[in-house]
Order: C-alpha cells, then sequence, then structure tokens
C-alpha cells in the first residue's frame, strides 16, 4: 500500500462494532441511532425512487432543489447568504465534505491547524492531502483549549484551521469569546476555516449555537460542512454538503467532481424535503435528545464514571479513572467484554504527543432507544 | 484553491450538460441512460428503506450481503475466487473506488500508466497521489496501442497502470493478446493494474471479454474496479466496489474509511439483490444494447461522419473530418447548437502532448431510448 495510508489503521468506529458484535455488547459506540428515520423523509426516498426520473446521475454538484433547500436553511437558521447554483456542492456524506475541502483548498506542505481531540477522518484527510496537521489540545475536564496554544499553533504555513462546534467527541459547543479569538487568528494569518457543523441542530439545554461563518470578516474565508446523517436519523443516507463564498467553494467543487462525481440522486429529493421541515420538527429533534441525554447520565449514576453534562452534540466524555486503572482502549475492551456496554475511547482522536491528555477518558453515545440508554446502566466494582 | 485542482476544469460531463440544456438538444453526451432502472431492483431499493433497519451507517467496507454478492458473482463471472470479508470494498460509486485505489496504492512521484483516451478522472486522481501519469495512446481507426509505445512507458518508477476494457470512449475490447502483453510487462516491472471494468456486461456481438486479473500471475497484483450504474442502468446511485486480493486491498480500504467511510446503506441491498440476477438478466441487457447500436448506426448513417460498431461499451467514436473543419469541442457545440444533438468532445481524455490523435472524433452514447436513437439523425451539410 501506499504510505500515506499506512499510517491509519482501522477506524475506531469500525474496530468496536466489531468487538460490540463479537460480545453482543449494548453499543454505545459509534454515533448510529438505533432507531430509524422519520418515516414522512423516508417517503420522499421511496417516492423518488419510484418516479422514474431520479434513478440516473445526478448533477455533479448535487441536484437544484437540494442545493436550494441547503441555501435556504442556511438563510433560515444563520441569516447567511449563499448562492445555491455556485455556492453548494453535495457530497458523500460530511465525510466526503471534509476530504473534497482539504483536497481543495491545502497545498502540500501547509499546515492545517487541528483541535483535539479530533474525529478521526480528519488526520487522515490532512496526509493525503501532503500537508502537515498542527495540534491544539481541548482541556479536560472543561475541554477549553489554551489560547495561548491556539496563538502559537498559527504560523505563516497555516493555510486552514478544522474546526468541529458542536463538537465531537467533547460535547462542547464554543462560545462566541472563543469563536472570535479564532476567528481574528484566521483573519491575522489569513487562514480559511474548514467548520465541521454537522451537529448543527443538536444544542442541549441553554447551549447557544453560533456559526463561524457569521461572525465579522469570515464568511468569505470559512466554508462549512454539514449533512443530513445526525439532524434526520438517516447516518445511513450519506448525503452531505459544503457551502460558502463561490471563489473558495469553487476549489472543492473541482475536487470533489473527482472525488465521487456525484451522490445518490433519489436520496437527495428527500433530504431536500428533510431540511425544508418546519421549525416543530428541529424543536422536537432537539428535546427527544435532551431527554435521551438524561437517560445515559441516569444510567451512568452509581458508576463511579465522572463526567458532566455536553452542550451539544450526542456524546457523553466520561473519566473513568477512579474505577479502571489502563487506557481508554483496555477500559473500552473491560467494559465490552465484562459488563456488556460499549464506547469509544479517544485514543485515535489525539496525536501521540497529546494522547495523555485524553487517557481518562471514552466517548458514550446516546442516539440510542429510551429503553437501550436504560439498560446502560454499569455497575462498576472498582478495580485498582 | 489548491494547486493540485487549479488544473482540473469542470468535468466534461457537466460542461456538456448544461449546453445541451441550454439549447435543448438531444443528448448523447454522458453515459447516463434516459430510461428507469429495471422495477424490480427499485422495489429492492424501496424495500430495504422501508425495512426499519438500513436506514443507519453501514459497515465501512460494505454490507455483508452485497460483499458476498460482488464475490458471488467474481466467480460465477470470472471464476475468481474472492474472500468477501477482506477482498471488497464497497465505495461511492466506481470513481470513488478508483480514487481508493490510487490514493490507497500510490506514492508521490511514483508514475502510473495511463491509456489515452482516457475517463477523466483518471488523471486527477493520479495528481491528488502527488503521482506522475504516463500516457500510452490508442492510434484510430482501430485504436490499438503500440506495443513498443506500451513497453517504453514502463520505468523503474511505474507503480500502478490504469486499464479500462471494455473502454470509454472507444468501444475497445481489449484482445486476450494485447492483455497478455500488458500482463508480461507488469509482471517483469512489479506494476499493479487497476482495472476499470464498469462496463463488463457491455459487450456487443462477438466480442469476447477477459478480465485481467483471470490471467496468469495476476491475481495478485490486480484491484477491479466495477459498479452498479451501468450493469444495472442505475447511474445514479453510485454503488461501486473494489476487489482483489487481500494483501493488495487492505492498502485499498484504508484509504476508503477517510474518503466516504461508507456507502448508501438501503441501495447496498438492492444491488446485491441485481448482483444475482440470473443469466437472462445479463443476456436480456447486452441485446438490448445490440438493437440499440443498430438504431444509433442508422442514425448516423447519410452524416458523413465516419464509425465502425463497438466492441463494447454503450459508446461511439465518429470521425467528424470529413464534414467539419475544427477541433472536436468546436464540432460539439456545432452539433448542440445546429443540429440539436450533444455529444461528447474528447480533449480532456488526452494528455496535450497527445490531443492530436483524437482531434477528429467525438464520442455518441447510446444509452437512450430507442426513440431518441432514432431521433438522432444528423444531416451534415458539408462545411469545409
Ligand atoms: C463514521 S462514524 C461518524 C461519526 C460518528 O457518528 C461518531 O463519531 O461516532
Ligand atoms: C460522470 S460520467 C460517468 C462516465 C460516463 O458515463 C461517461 O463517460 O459518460
Amino acid at each position: 500500500s501506499a504510505r500515506r495510508v499506512e499510517t491509519f489503521g482501522t477506524t475506531i468506529f469500525t474496530e468496536i462494532n466489531v468487538l460490540a458484535q463479537q460480545y453482543h455488547a449494548l453499543n454505545l459506540g459509534q454515533g448510529k441511532p438505533d432507531f430509524d428515520t422519520p418515516s414522512d423523509i423516508v417517503a420522499e426516498l421511496v417516492k423518488a425512487s419510484q418516479a422514474g426520473n431520479y434513478n440516473q446521475y445526478a448533477p455533479g454538484p448535487g441536484t437544484p432543489d437540494l442545493r436550494q433547500a441547503v441555501a435556504h436553511h442556511a438563510a433560515r437558521f444563520y441569516d447567511l447568504d449563499i448562492d445555491p447554483d455556485r455556492g453548494v456542492i453535495v457530497t458523500a456524506g460530511a465525510t466526503e465534505g471534509l476530504l473534497s475541502c482539504v483536497l481543495g483548498l491545502v497545498d502540500p506542505g501547509d499546515e492545517v491547524i487541528v483541535i483535539e481531540p479530533f474525529y478521526d477522518s480528519y488526520v487522515p484527510n490532512i496526509i493525503m492531502a501532503g500537508a502537515v496537521p498542527v495540534f491544539v489540545p481541548l482541556h479536560p475536564p472543561t475541554w477549553t483549549f489554551d489560547p495561548d496554544e491556539l496563538r502559537a499553533a498559527f504560523s505563516n504555513k497555516t493555510r486552514a484551521i478544522i474546526l468541529n462546534s458542536p463538537h465531537n467527541p467533547t460535547g462542547r459547543v464554543f462560545t462566541r469569546e472563543e469563536l472570535t479569538l479564532l476567528a481574528e487568528l484566521c483573519i491575522e494569518h489569513d487562514v480559511i476555516v474548514i467548520s465541521d457543523e454537522v451537529y448543527e441542530h443538536l444544542t442541549l439545554g441553554d447551549a447557544s449555537y453560533l456559526s463561524i461563518a457569521t461572525l465579522p470578516g469570515m464568511f468569505e474565508r470559512t466554508v462549512t460542512v454539514s449533512s443530513a446523517g445526525k439532524s434526520f436519523s438517516a447516518t445511513g443516507w450519506k448525503i452531505g454538503w459544503v457551502y460558502g463564498h463561490p471563489d473558495i467553494l469553487d476549489g472543492v467543487a473541482r475536487a470533489h467532481q473527482f472525488i465521487t462525481f456525484a451522490v445518490h440522486h433519489p436520496t437527495q429529493q428527500a433530504v431536500a424535503y428533510a431540511l425544508n421541515q418546519p421549525d416543530s420538527y428541529y424543536r422536537a429533534f432537539k428535546e427527544m435528545y435532551e431527554d435521551k441525554v438524561e437517560l445515559l447520565m441516569s444510567s451512568l449514576e452509581g458508576s463511579g464514571l465522572q463526567y458532566s453534562r455536553p452542550q451539544g452534540t450526542y456524546f457523553i466524555m466520561a473519566d473513568f479513572s477512579h474505577v479502571f486503572d489502563g487506557m481508554p482502549f483496555d477500559f473500552t475492551r473491560y467494559l465490552i467484554s465484562e459488563i456488556g456496554v460499549a464506547c469509544i475511547p479517544p485514543e485515535s482522536m489525539y496525536s501521540k504527543e497529546h494522547r495523555h491528555i485524553g487517557k481518562n477518558y471514552v466517548r458514550f453515545s446516546f442516539c440510542k432507544s429510551d429503553e437501550a440508554l436504560r439498560q446502560a446502566r454499569i455497575p462498576l466494582q472498582k478495580l485498582r
């Protein structure tokens, strides 16, 4: 195999899914709902599949209906003015969207800032572009970055920063103050933000969500990546998109053409329908997860794990250091095989140099049925 | 944008689709059927979408059912012994499959041999890997390569060759003799074949199709890429796959994880069903295109264009030099705007140095309704 992929392990999500299946564990690992997509949205996929004119190649940049819906959604929720023709590219999930951004905007030798812990495709994507990741850790238990560490990460080689808010796996929603500092540094150093916003509709409680493209001077230097998977409980559909200023989207579009060319045609029509859901949908969606986070927190109570309520996403990071002596992967294996509950250890979400920062934590997902969340009691005997 | 994408234009397929729409031309450009996917295959997509358990993330390498079906299909048609677990990766169409092969197997600075004219994503993919394309032209009107030119393209830097048979756009199906020479050179120089076989079920007349992985010594150095789009008239579904020896597939799998991670879940079940179609399906499919090629050839009769019956694919390359003075793109624009028929000019399927070789040709697609093919009469007045 090529040298660039030799450092890539099997994604942790696949690895844990295999283990969980082997031990028939309750799988709170991958952020994969164990319930179905809303039936009215599925009905739109069925309708488009049967309409007779959506089963052949979609336009490479996405169907006009979906690009229009993405632009409307950005106007409705963020007051952003997006050109549906030249400012939106539909991709095979946010994963392809992120790769299109990196391959379309970043040159070999450029530096790309990555906040740790990170979603596990960011660094492989940077390596695929021949670029160099520069890491800025979030510090537990509050998962905030040190402003000086952030500042020090910018250099004259910095081309982009990958931002993710609400943040997987920590559940942080970055504050206006944090994002303003980040924006100032990007403007000062002429840096692009690749903003992964797939959990945009998943803020919890009173956390207030800010999209970085809306900050002064940021629209022209931000590409925003999102997808249907999380917001519509349709992770298996793999429909994502990238939007932003046409000048910067142009590079992303050129890369996308030769990564997948186009995406699943009938599903684009269903996602266009979904994005245009009334406010009541988005409100009920958020409320559903506000209930689910309570259920998971109750189940973790008395486990000896330490955690706080996440501000967003459907993940809880929990500190196991009071009950288990070992690395997160060891704890995960123990949980899966002995307790029957699977979680995600964050080792692959850190650079080697910073891995110790997350060494006491594992991530639990609560995009699961209420019943599963109630069953997820973890009666931990002290091991140390 | 990044330097690597600055050389990438808008794909010719998008460009011609836009022009064809503008002039309401009969579109014989992109290989996009104007008829629907067989209804029993669509019904399987509908069934899977409604089953309640296929709308969340598929396993990253593909569903067990589809990987099994791909392995069965390779055994049934090519007598190949493929491991469904470690020898198959499901991708977002052949386009992502090809990129996964290139990023997973080719290092920066490596040379990759490309036969011209080529499908337009090959060279951008090679450039994305930081590798160097080395071109070997097919010579019209027979579209054969010169054995000495092929031999000369191999060097100690050659890592891979991208082969496509049946060949888009020329309609060639390479002979056992041609493939044997190619195989010998690959073995001698320790080179991998990335074999794009998306038109595998589209041989016409008595052309006999040979998959290069079946030649002695080739299985362990071949990754075969194919897809559902062409064989099941479902180009909008974007389900492809790569298969081969697990040792070589490993690099492909590692790349795929961080390109799209996984592919549209319910559609994988429909494609598994489709691949397992009885022989009668594949026979009727081939017969349908044998009729369609006749229809297109009749319509081109009397146009002054020169062409011969293709051995495979659903494309005809036609020489317009007796009726028009100009480059293929100019002729295409003329055909679209003045005659109302769109085709694909092959400029983007050649390196600059070899563009003159295809300068008299354009490509017509016959994956169109019989009615459209009958209407495609091209009454050309001599222009020169
Ligand atoms: C391929 S897993 C996608 C992201 C997610 O859901 C997770 O982090 O678990
Ligand atoms: C993205 S177009 C796919 C290939 C094809 O059908 C063509 O060459 O026209």
